[in-house]
């Protein structure tokens, strides 16, 4: 971007020097990564910037209290940590580090170091050092996981649940508005007894509120982070003391249920709690798929589909066919589930390569997971808002479907047999009647085999939806 | 299984002695694996244990002719390994070695030589030895996965693309018997212009062409074995032209296309070919899920479904529901996919575990290739034999639905306008009525905007189907 | 098998007649389904098997309890059920459906029935029907999926956890054993400062124990069983109280946390709890990845490796190599977890496809995931038995190497200044001296910058791992 | 951004009216879409907007020679396409449709009709209309697969095949460079019989070469595109020779070899090709896995790991550790291929899930195809540029280490025999000497069973990696 000479300057670290532009934040480890990693042209997500920050304002309190620090620089960082957490200085020009770096996140880490150094310099009027200062007790290998654990941990609780809630509760109210409406069921996707539409809806928030308590019983692995484990997981270097006063501040300012990790030397060598996480998301986008497939084929037609509901029209469909409309919405959700599918397999590979202290995949662990939250909860309210609220039962369809399916002689078993009982299932189907009018076609009234009284009774199909087990 | 003294005998290798059952072919090195390996239940697949076999006469006939061995013990390996190849030793009880063993398969090649001295030597009347006859001028590292190419390289050849052809053979005459039946087109599941049923079932029968073109490419590469690098792919202890025979006598045999590797470093090091390939049978995967789903969807019903053609009946379909009968071979080979797709996943995490001379997860592998290539090469026969060729079209239904479709009005826009053809597109659907109806109903005709006679040739459906430039 | 017609019987079904060989235990829907599904050549799990009779025993029970069932017959149904869980019929002969079969496992379910008619039969000396019967209150769509529940549920608690505990033991006992057993930490593969030995194994313990939790954390959704909804969820055709009568006695029985589906409707629908515990099992092979990873390479040399640890001796490791001894039971450890990687992208992919009230590829999912369990349990007691109790530590090696990572000068940096130690460290690298000569050779003890006791002070490995806080 | 009323305009589609930024190219069908769609914020990848472009002014070129499109106004569309192209319109703020948007792509096709259509119609001063004009004759469901196969063919054959090659020409000056350097090797981990450090990067040069074949047999099914099937695969709409011309055209254009499909039924509701193609890039990604892995473990140490290569030092390793440089370039590429593996799951779970007429997952498929095969060509650029060309031999410690090997006394076997061998290696892996010192030492010159000089010419290492017949 900057051309002239004038648009750099010269900056320093153990290798030499690097020029680095004159606007930037940021020093020489991070122009080095820069330079060595040209390859996605993307950083890490917001969101994990961010609680790197929130991991260095933390670090910087406690080592004031613990006299590593001197108070005013410590104070200094904090409001540099405090405007990076704000987003006043974006997360995009002054952390230009790929997430195709180094597997610790080093590159990241220093990014992080070097920006606080810069802004603290300016507010101090003296000295702020990226490594004496702001890594002071700290190290990488335990820095960086954690920032990674802290901002999925918050990724989870703040988006995902509350996203994955507001979709249950749409749901949950289709449910309620829908439970008496009669519909065919089908198993095998042929023609089964009925259910109301109401218990299928039921069953989608429920498989919803299910992908919440699956977060939540993974989240505590999440939780607990590698912090105070330092380079090899010895705590080396750290004073006594803080990594408990770092993780106690980090709870109270972000409310979020972080631990420190009861074993560091698993916490700092695997990210395996990612991997679980990880599995979550993609047991949800497996719930997401079932969910919209059995939306988009319940509004298929409209004439040549199943056409059971009206999903809302959003936009127009088609240049060349006037009047279609598509469910875009739900192929949008489908395609967020084939993305976090992915994503949860460069996870569970990332999440195998580790090799005694450390693993060395943890920056594209980090985005991957990020990506597939926000992904997830992004589409978990589009489609509550944008599809399931506007839903429309096509009420007399359903009804009419209901009565066709030829499975609804179930309950005649009793009265005349299975034998005759599939003799007017077959005569229905053939002749493309509805059962009620196969079994008056056949003579079974006629011949006083049963009443029409009892005929409609037994063809209740509400009550077929009902069993005696439920009232 | 055995409980007394009696039914062992004592064995000697490298590092002691082992208790064998007495009728084992096998001897001390497959006992200790045995006792080392209590993981599955189950060896290798047939098919590899037969191309090892294979190996073992094609190496002892090369060691003859190179005076490695003496004629009479080559005769006697040839002779005992043309049992094992044709099954008369079976390939559970003599061949008890786990796949989840070494990852070189070593267990399996000692296994191999030792079945193979013994039999040879009750043939010959002196001893063979398992390591300096059977082995001689090989290594566990260039002949097991050497077994795993040929192995996978025949059945790719043998078994799947004929079953594949077989499979297309079966839709293209559907495609051809149905190149007329008109059905309505469906994009995003909405309806759509109409195509022909043969159009569809033309298409399935290319994707599955498709496959076949995928195998042959992937062919070259799988078929490049490591034979003649022994240890460590320098070819240590090998005599010169060893390799080049082996693999002549080895194609002649099986005419397979059979190839020494270019480099045998990387052909030692890397199983990367048959990453290579698991690819191409995911991908054909992919395929037949598309069609089945398509096959299922097509065949629901019979009254609450689209019901456009009815799939062979081959079982009831259900204790309760009477006359139900369900798509079971499209399911079958559904879950054949899946597998299919989990195996790939195997492959390719076991392909990537490799270190400088040696992949050691071989076996594992070669289990899920050959297990992918029988799975594949079975569901294509099935589904041709049990439901293609038994699928009938629903010629009323499908020109019923085809006509239905409100996107068959495209071709008015010309006559009336796009205005006036989105008109009657919402009519139709409103009033469940065919485009046809909706015309005469809104008066167009009536009115003299257009003559029956055009309006006959604007909605035929056929002609929708055939473009100017398909002339 | 049987080529005379003496050989078989025929037997009937609403399709038709079927022979059936003279000895087979089941009937007429079992055959069929034996020629329709010729694919894999493969059953259900035993396991599984075993679980559906169980449930056939159960439901019998509470049929009879109920007033649905004669005492006589459900007793006769009980025994029979009693037979086929002990093993007594096998789990192959009289079970020949494939996996690969109807989506449902209708086929599996009826063979079940069929087998359990044809001896409770023959033990009561009156018929007793597979459909009206032992199917009584029962669904296929509900039974099925509720035995791959239980059998899952049984796996997990009966075999994985102890196995596991067993694993997370044996690492403990070795972590205690060397506690004080300084080596070199490993970062980026590069030399780091030191930990123990101990803490190593003491991490991998806990990565294990974390994997108990993860299966325990999963239990409660596997566990959760669609037993009572039939055919579509509503729970058709059954008997007030059945569900859960059926599965307070499967309780009682097992043992185990079975509880009825919150919600028949998702529970009938989807198998999002076995993908689920899928995940978690994934999880489990990720962290056994790495920890055979570290072993093997501890162990790799003897003389061109790292050469820390010596891995027992379990068998001769090359044909042409004398002496060579490979790290076995780690690789098939490791391609036990490429299996499982594998299994769960299959269970994945064959959950998102279900559609309305029922998933159709139960039968996959079942075996995947009753496979991976097997693996796992099984490879976890291998490696504690034949591999991690057995390990020696090379301690002249470790200490050695401990001495010479240039990294142990960080707690120089206090005494002679972050420089000197940086000199001290290239200089060591560079001369292939320890660090503690590499101080003396650099003149820094005889000018008196640092005392030889100041030095041996700092120097001290093991205090390196053990930081103030610890204390 | 813009909150005054001032900074929008109004525009009109079929469903009504829309509010637009009054700076944006697009129009009203885009603005829904960026309305409906707010899922991942990131729009397509910029090569498939510019393919999008190249169709629609081949389009309008053809569109003009056969008469359907006047040729001012296909003059318009083809300078304002080319002005796209270029990149002069940027790629994300008049291209803001969501990746996750209709499964069809529909909205960034008519994305780029609006962007065209405002464009020319300042240009020509008239009205250049989104649909009549920009998109005559096409439809989303042809046009925009074929801009996903034209981008990735343009990447695969512009970007990943040269830098592919680039980075084998790097590794092969490294096979020259050391062809004669002898190093220890490995299998299992453990060591073996020698080989050549140019041998192994021999190999790896190897697996990038067949990398660059894989894509290329890849390629002629990526290249048949879909154009010309309009709505269905019909080529309803569709003037004769239409799609012929435009891929002429487009051919001529763009040198790529662009093919029209053999079956437009196949080409338009399938994937496979892409499916298949990211099956190569999987291969690729597994290749590099291991090759980076190989790097890494020659690169460990200084002093506790293998030390067998110096790896370029690119950037400071550790804020606590003075001196400690990681390798960092090869730690990206492995989390490159840990991406392409999650980007391949998103393919092939993407390619399965079509229906009828149209897979409904094109977005994401294009998206995470056109990601991995720029992460793989930058990293193997980067690989080439910063980690292979500056690698140096520790030459000193290989030849020590291959000495060191017991496996080096297999061609002592022929002089003194296999037991006397066994017995040497293990005195020299005890002594920890080197094999020549183990045969001094145990007497064999000196009892005069082999001479120094017989001695010498057996050990000789390089003669050991190169056998008699590769002479």
């Amino acid at each position: 971007m900057a051309d002239n000479a004038a648009d750099y300057r010269i900056e320093h670290d153990t290798m030499g020097e690097v020029r680095v532009p004159a606007s930037a934040l940021y020093r020489a480890q991070t122009q080095r990564a820069v330079e060595n990693f040209p390859i996605s042209g993307k950083g890490l997500e917001p969101a994990q910037i961010a609680a790197l920050a929130r991991i260095k304002k933390a670090a910087a309190q406690a080592n004031a209290q613990l006299g590593v620090l001197d108070s005013d620089i410590a104070d200094a960082i904090v409001a540099a940590a405090d405007e990076v957490i704000a987003g006043r200085h974006g997360f995009v020009e002054h952390f230009p580090v790929d997430t195709y770096q180094t597997g610790s996140g080093t590159s990241s880490n220093m990014n992080m170091n070097e920006v606080l150094a810069t802004v603290a310099t300016q507010k101090l009027g003296r000295d702020v050092h990226p490594n004496d200062h702001v890594n002071a007790s700290q190290s990488s290998n335990d820095v960086f996981p954690t920032s990674v654990h802290i901002a999925v941990t918050a990724a989870l609780i703040d988006d995902l649940i509350p996203a994955l809630d507001h979709l249950a509760v749409a749901l949950e109210a289709k449910a309620e508005a829908w439970a008496d409406v009669v519909k065919s069921g089908r198993t095998h996707l042929m023609d089964a007894t009925p259910v109301t539409l109401g218990q299928e809806f039921g069953g989608y928030a429920r498989q919803v509120r299910l992908g919440i308590e699956r977060v939540r019983t993974a989240l505590p692995r999440v939780a607990e982070v590698p912090l105070g484990g330092t380079a090899v997981g010895t705590g080396i270097n750290t004073p006594a003391g803080f990594p408990q006063l770092v993780i106690e501040l980090l709870q109270r300012e972000t409310e979020l249920p972080i631990t420190e990790a009861a074993d560091h030397f698993e916490a700092q060598a695997n990210r395996d709690g990612l991997v679980d996480a990880s599995g979550a998301l993609r047991t949800i986008a497996v719930s997401l798929t079932k969910i919209c497939n059995d939306l988009r084929w319940m509004g298929s037609g409209p004439n040549t589909g199943l056409g059971e509901i009206f999903i809302p029209d959003l936009q127009p469909g088609s240049s060349i066919m006037p009047g279609k409309v598509n469910p875009v919405i739900p192929e949008a959700v489908l395609m967020v589930a084939a993305r976090v599918i992915g994503n949860d397999a460069t996870v569970a590979w990332a999440g195998a390569s580790g090799s005694f202290e450390l693993n060395v995949q943890i920056p594209v662990m980090g985005t991957a997971l990020l990506e597939s939250i926000r992904l997830l909860s992004n589409a978990s309210r589009v489609l509550a808002d944008k599809t399931v609220d506007g839903l429309e039962a096509n009420l007399d369809r359903l009804t009419a479907l209901a009565g066709m399916s030829p499975s609804i002689v179930t309950p005649l078993n009793k009265l005349i047999g299975y034998e005759a009982a599939a003799k007017i299932a077959k005569h229905s189907v053939k002749q493309g009647v509805t059962v009620r009018e196969a079994v008056i076609d056949l003579g079974y009234v006629e011949r006083g085999e049963l009443t029409e009284e009892q005929l409609d009774r037994a063809l209740d199909l509400l009550a077929m939806t009902r069993p005696p087990q439920a009232k």
